[in-house]
């Protein structure tokens, strides 16, 4: 389950790459966590936009390097921009990246994710929860969150256990690190992309964690970490599981 | 008006109980308070979700501890998801707050919030201006905000006087006052949540504001408080007017 | 290009007069946006309001001071929000100002923005790419940010170069600038709004700037230095291109 040398190394210069060629990032969220997404993806260079509009979403989609879609919503227009979004990044050949949010909470969503792993995402990161009820299809791939991260299944699997307690005290946590892996997927193969991701979030909460006494100040001093990051603390700091 | 010190304890006793048990709060609120007000419920322990479509609400607070409907923007399927989500959480039992957020700048939010108090909300939290626009049935505990928030009427009322002014300077910190009451009345009764909600956020508000030098850092001095407070706090700082 | 020293003691002087008489300001704007928005009109004294719902929208912009059209996401009601809130103000004679959002990245978005300007906005506030794409008829103000903002035409214009890289790094400061300027236009003239927004905004972000090591403690600072801000570091700090 130990992640190769390689792929951290793969993942340290995915970040540098990011921040060097700063990708469009086409994110739709939901809106407890739309801010705190769009400032990590800012914070690591990434740009990002976030309408969900039916007649907007297929041009931002279009024009950005790679979609997230959360679903941590689905009220008004999102089932039918998400559609039309995910369209437009496939006949691109955009990566996007599916984070099936407490679908284990309402059957709808439930159903409404497992067509969406049938369109080719190059990602779908869940919880354990969430995992359990989605079949992900063969060329997707897995990524299932928890005290120890675990990217991909058979031979190539590995793990990442990055990470602190305060990070399950904010909101929009897990909705912010999808997004950073659809921006690290826009510019390297989507294992190092999960890989880079994890580090960059579980990394940076470490740090903020132990600079901060709650969630309030976590938030402020994940970002700040988050932005500070380079590629030292990514070498020296990944833990596997 | 001064309460008694047993409601002061059962409070105490109560934010414990929501720290152990960590309720599931359905929030129905409005897009600029959802960050906070899910951050707060995080704080205390609390388990939050958000989702206003009215093919999910119904799901969400059906296995929801206790709702809180915000009337802070009542735009897309809010009104929908709104009647759904109180039938849902009235056929189950589950306490539910309403929080009839400036109907005295809205008649078509007045008529809505009006209709809503008929459906037997556990509290109705609102301020002056919006509780003298509300008849509250029998049975249904108000609770009118402002420097001294007053809970209840006649015999058993009682008013707490904590509180900070930077929270008016604060955009959602009535809102996520809300959804802490609806947390508590998960686990206590209706007078004994909205005295730990009103204590727990008054007394955080306090700290944050000693601690802060201005609205911006106030709020995650605020989020620390409220995550780092404990029995001798509300003991020792409650207010009484 | 320098505004004359009477721009910046009437900029100085309306944000004087802004937190006196704290004016009501409904802004229409994004989800992402929304909360910082609404924290820097309160920083600065206005009174925030933000529904987006059809049949509240004429209510909450006729019962306010100013109006800002952000349209940095079109979804559900937004678009039939937005023309009934301009009505609304027009018709009562209110200032609004329209942030054409990323228009570059959507002819709809574009399309409709072109209309909106026809319906005699006091300021329309764009950066370069947005105003390439937009013809402000006579008589509305054009102001066009950037590392040196510019308001105006001709021989009245002048340009504004306050501000910090770390604004760039956090999402919906441009938003939370078009707010700004439409709670000063409820007190000031059109270009002394745009100054005083310019100002207030570009001098804070230089003090959040210079106290912050990143975005995530930077939003926080921000919002305490407009909190904190007087009419000497206005007058002191004022820095031309």
């Amino acid at each position: 389950m130990r992640p190769s040398p390689e792929i951290v190394v793969a993942a340290a210069d995915a970040l540098s790459v990011l921040a060097e060629r700063r990708p469009r990032v086409h994110a739709i969220t939901n809106p407890a966590a739309a801010t705190l997404t769009a400032n990590a993806l800012l914070a690591l260079g990434a740009l990002p936009s976030l309408t969900t509009a039916v007649d907007e979403v297929a041009a931002f989609a279009g024009s950005a390097d790679a979609l997230l879609v959360n679903l941590g919503s689905l009220d008004g227009d999102r089932r039918g921009a998400i559609r039309i979004a995910v369209v437009a990044a496939t006949e691109l050949g955009r990566p996007w990246v599916l984070d099936p949010v407490l679908i284990d909470r309402s059957p709808s969503r439930r159903d409404f994710a497992a067509k969406l792993t049938a369109d080719a995402p190059a990602i779908v990161k869940a919880n354990a929860a969430e995992a359990a009820l989605l079949d992900v299809p063969a060329g997707v791939l897995p990524v299932v969150t928890g005290p120890v991260d675990r990217v991909g299944t058979g031979a190539t699997a590995f793990a990442i256990a990055n990470g602190h307690p305060l990070m399950a005290r904010v909101t929009g946590m897990g909705c912010a690190l999808g997004a950073v892996m659809a921006a690290v997927a826009a510019v390297a193969p989507a294992p190092v992309a999960a890989a880079a991701a994890l580090l960059a979030v579980g990394i940076a909460g470490e740090r903020a964690g132990e600079a901060s006494s709650g969630p309030g100040g976590f938030v402020p001093a994940f970002l700040d970490a988050l932005y500070r990051l380079d590629r030292s603390a990514i070498l020296e700091r990944a833990r596997f599981a």
